[in-house]
């Protein structure tokens, strides 16, 4: 992310913190944070209504958004398509490298600078880790620069998932005090999951929360995290035994195993089945407890868990839609008019 | 299709039959068809004027579709496309599985889910049967249902092109009374041919239709059919000469040999040529009668019959796009939007 | 390029040139040239204005294009696509042959019948040449034509990239009267380069233009244009060094190897080292010079000259956008709503 001179900012709303580019989680602050979950439930609200609707459809119809997924990816690419056009945006896409000047050999920054001759924001997806922060950098440096939003780069940067996983938790606990002070279990493949990691990063915004890491020991979470909790002071666990703490978690994310990252089958090593949810361990978790995943899942939910109403990754999914129209607005600096909006 | 509850249905148009899924061409009934062929013939109207294209564009502009076409497909793809254009849609589209989730192991169920989280409805192709029913299925025990439509799935199902032949039929013979009393001959892979196969079933809505199957004995109408025709006392005859036939039929579907569901490379024992037409075929059909076909045509019809009045398979072809925006019109409730305009 | 009868077109603007069908660059000629260029001019700055651009993309909400493109193409694509969204057109697209019923045998031209029973527009690019001219006399045989726009076929036909290297030329000569005069040298694989190619074609139309071709003798522009430059006594000399020409060229047009058309790996026999340009060819170039390239580069344009006031190519690139929403213009036939606005 980068912050934006409020200076640059048109209208009175100057406190606001500004959004160009979006590419490291990291980077996210409260208040941030706090105004992007607001304008997601804003979102979502106005958008119920048949005019609400057409008023958000109205706020980026001359707007042209490109969507770079070299990656194979649903959600993601869905649910930004979808976003676009809940605000009247354009979209236009490069799924398949094949079908793109890349097979004449064009540059990576090549490329990218074409994609902004022709759009207003490009939101990218790579297999390669660093590439929207490449493209991001060579944005600063061109006289007609354009957002890049980061969709997934390489196996540790995912920003708006991790945006939407706090928008989830936090409106999840919305009666409850949101997110502070609550017990959050992260279970699964915890080396590898990009979604896990950049949601323990942005924990230090948070007060009182403390983390369950439930994981093989092969895919445990890795130290940049560990170091980072505890610089910030906050308190976590380790255990490969999930009944052991399940009945102390507030919420319980799983991730599932990450075996396209494999180097040497080592996923194959391990009893995944020991980290997985279904009936029994639905019996030991709160009744006010809420289950997340990113998803797509594998076996580490039973289908069955889906009618439990503690199952809120469904919700989650389409909480990433809303979340990405606020991002979205926040970029191009018109959050203002959903913000007056008398709901 | 799903028979919605009348009770559910908005305005005064109670007595209208509600539509939700569209899966199976066999449960629509006379009135459903004749009010969806003349919704068609409606929108074809009020499109063709400028104030009455953009009329059309504004009735679902904030409604979004997703084209989920994993089986190779042209005109079935367009012509949704199209239609959701027409009616002021937004559509996503996953056409090469390798883009999506499917690759890192997502199960059809949750895949079906995630579009839904994104959309308000969902137009699928696959190569495998059954697919579309199953997402239906799905959809009925959710919070968040959206309407399914089948745009073709496995060998036998494909409502959509039954209801744009039956439009295409009734179009034609509008001046001769429509489809009741008419001899309609089916010529070509009866067996595997799915808009044959759906059309026979729909005759039983007509009255006095009799049906000629023309086909190579390997390739004859399957025993389903022909027992449907039986108990509904529909007459047909089945022969492998076309010109025994021919000067006593009003309309003639051919189609194509379906080589591509060859088991054992059994079309290629058969003369296919017999069952075509050129301009030997067209000096012995009535001068009223109308050449059908659901396209793509191999040889089995002459390129110079194209030019031939009776020709109807490129408006048949086009009419399927209207078709559809009748569908869409009806799913979304607002077909009274159309009926009650003044053309 | 069709000409079309001036006594259709409706209003007053009887003295324009209609435009149906965008095939060969050469059949252009400098009224509808100029014309094209002024209203690409028009459209860029209409469209910087928020109710500019919500003008333009009320020009065409209810037309509809395909974009054809079977051969691998970013800038042509999306500069196509996001010409459409501008005027507010929906774009269907088919890119991955293996999608569409040409895995059934379709043949070409029915194909492109399909397509033409869709949409409003067709956008084309193939790897055959030819196909474009094909698919626009199969319209010109039908009811219900829609115009082709070739967007490339094979290796000797671009006429959009012809008409943006045009306006590019005449945008940045625009303080020194245009095009009419200047020298402009045309450098790298001239043999099977068509925007170079086309270019000459074109420059009859303008005055007292000289061209000089840097080419290794293995890659010389063909005998073709050259013969067409002797008829139109168009001066041109050849060269294999850069340097020795470089000072008195107003523009310098630079092509990479066109590798992908090889036969027998003719390109790497080659030192293409020599046709490239750097920090020391800048330095020998007229300060009001300007460097052009079709895009996408290989290593004969140095990263470094992107920096430079003369590096013309990223807004050549971005004209294209420009251009070819004023070719939308002329071939829709509401050029003069854009002509009598007051800028």
């Amino acid at each position: 992310m980068t912050q934006r001179d409020a200076s640059k900012k048109p209208g009175k709303e100057v406190q606001s913190t500004g959004l160009f580019h979006v590419i490291d989680p990291q980077v996210f602050q409260r208040p941030l944070l706090d105004e992007l979950c607001d304008l997601a439930t804003r979102v979502r609200a106005v958008a119920k209504r048949a005019e609400g609707a057409r008023f958000l459809q109205n706020l980026l119809p001359t707007s042209r958004a490109m969507l770079y997924f070299t990656q194979p990816s649903t959600r993601t690419f869905l649910s930004f398509d979808n976003a676009c056009h809940i605000l009247g945006m354009s979209t236009s896409e490069i799924r398949n490298p094949a079908t793109s000047s890349e097979v004449k050999g064009e540059s990576f920054e090549d490329g990218i600078r074409t994609f902004s001759s022709y759009v207003d924001v490009i939101v990218m997806r790579t297999q390669e880790p660093g590439r929207a922060a490449q493209a991001a950098q060579l944005m600063d440096t061109i006289a007609r620069p354009v957002p890049i939003i980061n969709a997934g780069s390489g196996s540790d940067q995912h920003p708006t998932q991790a945006l939407l996983d706090i928008y989830t938790l936090g409106r999840s606990f919305s009666d409850r005090g949101g997110i502070d002070g609550k017990i959050i279990g992260l279970m699964g493949d915890l080396k590898r999951g990009r979604t896990v990691r950049s949601l323990c990063y942005l924990m230090k915004n948070y007060s009182n929360v403390s983390l369950v890491f439930i994981a093989p020991k092969q895919f445990a979470m890795q130290s940049d995290v560990i170091n980072h909790l505890k610089e910030h002071n906050i308190p976590f666990k380790e255990t490969e035994k999930l009944n052991e703490v399940i009945s102390d978690l507030d919420a319980l994310y799983i991730t599932r195993m990450q075996s396209e990252w494999d180097e040497v089958n080592e996923s194959q090593a391990v009893d995944f089945t020991k980290f997985s949810v279904g009936p029994k361990e639905l019996s030991l978790f709160k009744e006010k407890g809420i289950i997340m995943h990113p998803l797509p899942r594998g076996a580490e939910i039973d289908t069955t868990v889906d009618m439990d109403p503690r199952a809120m990754y469904w919700r989650q999914e389409r909480n990433g839609m809303w979340m990405r129209v606020a991002v979205l607005l926040k970029i191009f600096q018109i959050e203002g008019q959903i913000q007056k909006l008398d709901l």
